[in-house]
């Protein structure tokens, strides 16, 4: 169990405190945060703006998610930074401090679950939830080496979860082991063992590896030769277009379909609450959502058809057996105070969201798993399966990594 | 297109108004009504309390459905009555009246959305939309002899509708017609044509069978013999405990799983607004919300475990081309000013969500379809697929209607 002092060196820490479990169960002897746009009772929720905590009153009750934890034998150690309305991807809060990537100091961990998956890889907990929607658990997990999951959409509860982007949040978990996220997520999955199947086809999807910079497209080449080797299965490469058809590509995926419906549906949550309330908000998140606010909201409609139509083509390939693998991010954590370029901005979030926009329109699960090195430095290995499979995600890892 | 004058004989609006569609397409020329708990642009969004609607700023934007709609043609009239926190299903709202039940005048129409069925079983509108999470679509469809369809849980963006029980609320519609329906769900589903899956088997659900009043599982009983005669596909009687094993029960489906979910998540989203706010409630709610509040989340925590298994065996059961049937309701609506002792109302809401707790456990698409006479009174005739199998539901309902 991590040791805690009054001090928090990993600036992963929005408030301290205790609540022991409700019970035993397997995460009993484990501690977690709780990402600060998920409600903890008593205590208010900031969502990453101090305007918004200002003028929302501390609820009664727990996030579900939360009790069930508790429940589970979990004991919870505190509240964690979240990037600005979670509306980002590299875990500089202007706000509530830049969490400390452990494992690469002079490097931003990533966001917008920032401080989870900083509270676990500085030892502050054995594990954490969050929220994911365009990355916000994959990308840190993959910069900061811990293991981070994106369940299939909606499998776990959202009750007391700040609303977000409701077609494509989602609650999950980062952990410092894989044996640690796996009982984490069973226990908020609430499911029995899931479907015994086989792991059948591996694939890798081409287009994400030529996004990649090229040391990280060669780590991730090594470590799945690796996983063919050791489960005797064929790896198959597959691009986008094949998936989908009519030439399209990852950066369709992102920028023509997933990020237009995340755009359209942040003006529906946090947007109508900015416009009526005014808050102080930061520089960086001020650019951002001057970009949502311009979307224009019938020009952009037909983008929902494309989510549905790529949703569709991407279903009918993951059947069960099927895991694809990506590298989770196409590049290292990029060093502090560098993303303030517009270009250096838009290479990491749009080459970024490319690869993570994947999973988010396929509504799938996803592992990020910290096993890859560049530079010393971490990146994460991904795996998805089809929607819904969570269960034979989790089993195929284990055996995919001969454990 | 409905006559608008400026009384409204309905009871069903809130408001009328009229927002022209910005486009051409499927519902161009039909006119539509959103339940007031669905955000409308400049207009405050009640929630069926007075209370909120007060305390809350109005929004900047439509919800994301509302604007599907009038960019695929359709035009709106107006906002429409909701059940208090649209926790209800009989339609008497202490606030904003009780909307007129067209076929069955000194009956209640039933809830939550007694507004978008009233509007729509009395003319001032062609279709309406709404929500559905314990039977909020489906149970007011079945009572004013409308047709109504609840989507897979979460098919339909949920942005700009108000927080309510996340893991089981759905945006839904009714319309006067099954071609209406049709083309107003798939604009929401924003789906191309969808599998061309044949059906190959109709499943009769026993327990649902004989919740229902004799005269009503009479009325179904003639209606699922035409169905058969009509496709040349025989009907199979399965109970709930074929589907779920261990001697479950429709009864165990709802009170010891969904309801308590539906509970446990109540406390999250409005709960926790109204231990802060302390709004006016009605007399009714206020003892609804009393069972609520007395939950104890802990001892229920064992319930979420129930609704996944319950969830695995139905999804196990609805391969694609199986559409399974049962009456929407058990009767036909209670007259009005009736549901005012403790009996009556158990007796109303024990049984009817017995039945609706079904397609919620199973995160199922439903439509209840205007089928049945009983006593002069309208009772739905409900088919189901499998989750996510929506547009092979609306392509086999036709079918089964011989259209």
């Amino acid at each position: 169990m991590p040791n805690h002092s009054n001090l928090d060196p990993s600036g992963s820490l929005v408030e301290r405190f205790l609540i022991e479990p409700i019970a035993t169960g397997p995460l009993y002897g484990l501690d977690f945060t709780v990402k600060d746009n998920i409600d903890i009772a008593g205590r208010k929720t900031s969502y990453g703006n101090p305007t918004w905590r200002d003028h929302h009153h501390a609820p009664k009750y727990n996030a579900l998610c939360v009790d069930q934890l508790l429940a589970a034998g979990g004991r919870c150690v505190g509240k964690v930074v979240a990037d600005e309305f979670t509306y980002s991807l590299d875990g500089e809060s202007q706000f509530f401090g830049t969490p400390r990537n452990a494992k690469a100091p002079n490097r931003i961990p990533g966001g917008s679950s920032s401080g989870s998956v900083a509270s676990v890889a500085n030892g502050v907990s054995d594990f954490s939830i969050g929220t994911d929607s365009g990355g916000s658990i994959r990308v840190p997990a993959s910069l900061c080496g811990v293991w981070g999951m994106r369940p299939s959409l909606h499998r776990i509860s959202e009750a007391g979860v700040m609303p977000f982007m409701p077609s494509v949040s989602t609650v999950g978990a980062v952990a410092s082991s894989y044996e640690q996220l796996n009982s984490v997520i069973r226990v908020l999955l609430r499911s029995g063992g899931g479907l015994a199947v086989p792991l059948q086809r591996i694939l890798v999807l081409s287009d994400a590896m030529e996004i990649a910079d090229k040391s990280v497209r060669a780590a991730a080449e090594v470590a799945l030769n690796d996983i063919s080797s050791r489960t005797g299965v064929d790896l198959q490469t597959i691009s986008f277009a094949q998936i989908a058809g009519d030439g399209a590509s990852l950066s369709d995926c992102n920028e023509n379909a997933l990020r237009v419906l995340q755009s359209l549906e942040f003006q529906n949550t946090v947007g109508n609450w900015i416009e009526n309330n005014t808050p102080e908000i930061s520089n960086t998140f001020s650019m951002a959502y001057e970009n949502v606010r311009q979307f224009n909201r019938y020009e952009a409609m037909n983008c929902l058809d494309r989510c549905e139509r790529f949703f569709d083509a991407i279903q009918a390939l993951m059947t069960c057996g099927t895991v694809i693998c990506f590298p989770t991010t196409p590049v290292i954590a990029p060093l502090k105070n560098t993303l303030n370029s517009m270009e250096a901005v838009m290479d990491f979030y749009g080459r970024t969201m490319n690869i993570t926009a994947f999973s988010g329109v396929g509504r799938l699960p996803e592992i990020s798993a910290p096993l890859l090195t560049v530079e010393d430095c971490p990146v994460g290995l991904s795996f998805a399966a089809g929607h819904y499979q969570d269960e034979f995600l989790l089993s195929a890892v284990k055996k995919m990594l001969g454990w």
